[in-house]
């Protein structure tokens, strides 16, 4: 991540899905999200979005109303006969764990995204948590990528590792939590998980630790960034890809891949994601303003400086 | 903490031990360790440093050299008929658990620490992890401490709430894990578990977070710093007190106490801490320069700035 870039589009491919959360605050139902949105949504505040996923027949038009007045190019979202993807979460207490009660893929059942030409120019590429398989064959259209970020899972470290580790040395950031770097690396200490992930191909990886924050680590540098210390979590849904999307968000719109500033972006995607928990689903973004981005975000200095 | 201090020595009052230390890189007997021995060597780094605690007549001469070629004074260190205190503890592969095999108590039971003259007037004290009732009763013996740090676990939380709740307005500032945190407070949100510890009056709460670093609450003012990322970590024995030592340690050798150098404090607790844990029990500090540790503090301001 040396060079620079001009242009500020980010094209991201994942689910756009209902979900019905249970957290120890309350319950909310049909929540617009999945991975796409969450990232889509948090990137908006920072530059053009470009969004690929397939919703059903029943998506509302207020939803997509929404998403465009974000300046979320929403062209490539692709109609499907059938439901748009649904999840229902039940948190425990500990927040870090959830059940889910319900998943139906909906429409997501066999699509093959195809990149239309105008997004397949776009210079940021976020592949969100679908098959690797899929996240493979969505970035064979892409032109030529100046950076490309890759979420993945526990479900498919184990069932597509071949395909996820073929994938690693065309990422430049790979997004995932302590969990599955000590799954994917089969080390348990997270500097050597990193160092083993690196050595797969991965150009950097971004190990997500939930309340503790994130750790950057890149070949020649590690930076770590704590969590925003809230009072209230209602919510965890959608924190990762928010975190992605601002970070990815950031980047782009600055055009400066320096290390420095690979270090802000890391703080705004924690600001971002430090918004997303404090209601139900994306709720909060649809009345977050940029200057309480830019307040947190001088928190985050006073938080961390010494 | 406004104040400022111009002698440097520190009292600590805790436990000399031998621990038997088993853990996934291996086992070591006998290792010289114990809550302020551990305390006490960190500070020694930087301050003078008063040690009092009970020890057997099987202590042997080697070992108070050692804790002597340190700077310590050890006049304080009582000694009584009967074993040095003996602890032998099982880590598992998630180094964050274990379990007490074997604790003899020896000649700590019954142990009632008297503060001698020489000691009773230094202007930091620190009260290691012992019963709430006689951290209370060796505090009473300072003339007028400027600054009293105090360390507790869930055994004193459990079955002494209310002499540990009575000390806490005499704290400036308390150093718990994040798990003391939440059972002393009953709230399982750290930064609400941290507002209720300071409404029970302690002036600030240093929240440790093992491999995720450490979080300072004041009534005005949060601090987040990560844990140093060790690809190796052979024992964590005595992180926690090392850690206090090098904070304290700093702190009274400068003799500021305004929030900027509090923060530099606690980047030192966490550099001392991440030394401790590359060898067994308190090995790694036999060999430790004080070079390495200015060095390892730059390292972790590039490991956060951003």
């Amino acid at each position: 991540m040396t060079a620079a870039v001009n242009d500020g589009a980010i094209a991201v491919i994942g689910s756009v899905a209902f979900d019905t959360l249970e957290t120890p605050a309350g319950r909310a139902d049909d929540e617009l999200g999945g991975s796409a949105v969450h990232f889509a949504v948090a990137a908006s505040f920072f530059t053009k979005v470009q969004l690929v996923a397939p919703i059903g027949d029943d998506f509302p038009a207020e939803a997509l109303r929404y998403l465009e007045s974000r300046g979320i190019d929403c062209s490539g979202l692709e109609r499907r006969a059938g439901r748009t993807f649904r999840w229902h979460g039940r948190y425990h207490e500990d927040m870090n764990r959830r059940d889910t009660l319900h998943l139906d893929l909906g429409v997501f059942g066999g699509f093959q995204p195809r990149v239309t030409d105008a997004i397949r120019r776009a210079p940021f590429v976020f592949l969100g948590n679908i098959d690797p398989t899929l996240q493979g064959g969505v970035l064979d259209q892409f032109a030529s990528p100046t950076l490309v970020g890759l979420d993945t899972m526990n479900h498919w470290i184990d069932e597509a590792r071949a395909p996820l580790e073929a994938l690693l040395p065309r990422v430049d950031l790979l997004v995932i939590n302590d969990e599955e770097a000590r799954q994917l690396s089969r080390e348990t200490n997270v500097a050597r998980a990193a160092r083993r992930i690196l050595g797969l191909g991965a150009k950097s990886v971004l190990v997500k630790r939930g309340e503790y924050g994130a750790i950057l680590f890149s070949p020649g540098s590690v930076f770590a960034v704590p969590a925003f210390p809230l009072e209230e979590v209602f919510d965890p849904t959608g924190a990762g890809d928010t975190f992605a999307g601002g970070l990815l968000g950031h980047l782009a719109a600055s055009g400066d891949l320096a290390t420095p500033n690979v270090r802000r972006a890391i703080v705004y995607g924690s600001v971002l994601a430090s918004f997303v928990v404090e209601d139900f689903g994306g709720r909060r973004m649809r009345t977050l303003e940029r200057d309480a981005i830019e307040q947190r975000y001088r928190q985050f200095v006073a938080l961390t400086e010494f």
